[in-house]
């Protein structure tokens, strides 16, 4: 497996691909490598000829207060991790080869992150548009494949990749859990044992709250509910949820065949927890 | 020559290029085709294998006030003259086929958009970033083409394909003009033979404002005097400015060796007229 540190490089390895008539499959990841992202790798290792990762705690897409600098890196194990499922390239690049000093063009977004994440973490998906869409560039990736626990992440660079008419084919892949239902998330290594132990609640209450909406339709009660018990439970909330699925505005009715996302953020101590359900009704 | 509608016709045209080893040049337009443009199509022929240009009318880059609506349509004459220098294909969509109803992604812009045009004319670039973006996506172009006269476009054009790693090569043509100096415009059609007459003043104003600020230094007084010249002779000013080619803000004093652009708007009638001298002090 070749580790490459710049875009020029990265374009050589493209290049060569293309030239031998292989079908490039891209996973852009912050390292911090876990079975999430083993999962993203093997789906792009079957679905692909030739798979690069690329490993870039991106700057721009976390906010003044926030674990940009306490963020995991594990380079060698995500190096490991990588090569064991087959990926041939992994792009590492340092924040100076992603970004000059002074950026002039940025994205902005409509309604998309006006709530769930968006809302409190104020800058980070126009951050999240901007590394995605320059590594798009970097790498002109036939599939590139993000995981569905980070779901507005998903529905927004989806929206990029129609809008900007990206030549890009996106594969979601389903959240992978430990057994007790947490989802799993580079950020999961913050907790302490006691924390641990409460983390999984957030996909119980999630799944409690979805089976009240879809029995009683009363939207805005089972939410209560479902806020309620994360408190009871030792969450500080930043939010529960239930957005549709196309433009992430709230839902207070549900409607038969329509799809929606109930999704939450919760602290425990400093470290924040997502997690959501996509269904349709 | 092939007319094109679709997105996905371009898609299937570009592929058919480069399946046969052809690199692919790319002249994007609003039509309207004149001496510039064709001087344009000429590069783009001479340095790529296979030119395909597209004639859309942008309506994001048009303020409401503007002439969006009677801005000149001259579908037919554009096809011979594309066709006569030896473009291949040329993109033709509808508004329907870029846009969707809502966009929920667009693009931001620091600094660069602050004077000259970007002061007037609000969201013009923006909307101008989010077209050719788009037409990059889809054409995926070797090298595109785009004319000085049009300053600012390209000096923002060049910060995104900089800024969010573009794989295409600017290629900036030289603006043309009238034998009596007026640079070539598909706005010089709204002239009447009044105002025609008086046209042809903007650019030697211009130039002999920049011989001022290149003999005296004294640039401010420079600027004053084309201010004043450009009153008498009968234009309603935009502006007049001496900016720096880097990021487009305002000059007082100008350096050896550094590079500026004198650059100016102006009204006829309700037509707006603009040119640029770019310089090395």
């Amino acid at each position: 497996m070749q580790i490459l540190r710049t875009k020029q490089d990265v374009r050589n390895w493209v290049r060569e691909q293309r030239d031998s008539g292989k079908s490039v499959g891209f996973v852009p990841t912050m390292g911090a490598l876990h079975e999430g992202h083993k999962n993203l790798m093997q789906q792009a290792v079957s679905q692909t000829d030739s798979v690069i990762v690329s490993i870039f705690v991106n700057p721009t897409q976390f906010g003044p207060n926030e674990d940009y600098s306490r963020y995991p890196r594990t380079l060698e194990s995500d190096v490991e991790i990588a090569e064991s499922v087959g990926v041939k390239a992994v792009f590492v690049p340092d924040v100076q080869e992603m970004y000059v000093e002074k950026q002039h063009i940025t994205f902005s977004i409509t309604a998309l992150n006006e709530h769930l994440c968006g809302r409190s973490r104020k800058g980070h998906f126009e951050g999240v548009l901007q590394v995605v869409n320059k590594l798009f560039n970097i790498v002109q990736p036939d599939k590139a494949f993000f995981g569905k626990k980070d779901i507005q992440q998903c529905v927004i660079i989806r929206k990029m990749v129609d809008e900007l008419d990206l030549p890009v084919e996106l594969v979601l892949g389903e959240t992978v859990r430990e057994k007790d239902g947490l989802a799993l998330s580079s950020r999961n290594r913050y907790l302490s044992d006691e924390q641990r132990a409460i983390a999984p609640h957030l996909y119980q209450i999630l799944g409690a709250c979805k089976l009240e909406i879809v029995n009683s339709e009363l939207v805005q009660k089972a939410l209560n509910h479902a806020l309620f018990t994360a408190e009871q439970v030792g969450f500080r909330i930043d939010y529960i949820e239930l957005v549709n699925d196309s433009d992430l505005q709230p839902v207070q009715e549900i409607i038969h065949g329509k799809t929606y996302i109930l999704a939450a953020a919760v602290f425990l101590g400093t470290t924040r927890l997502i997690d959501n359900i996509h269904f349709t009704f």
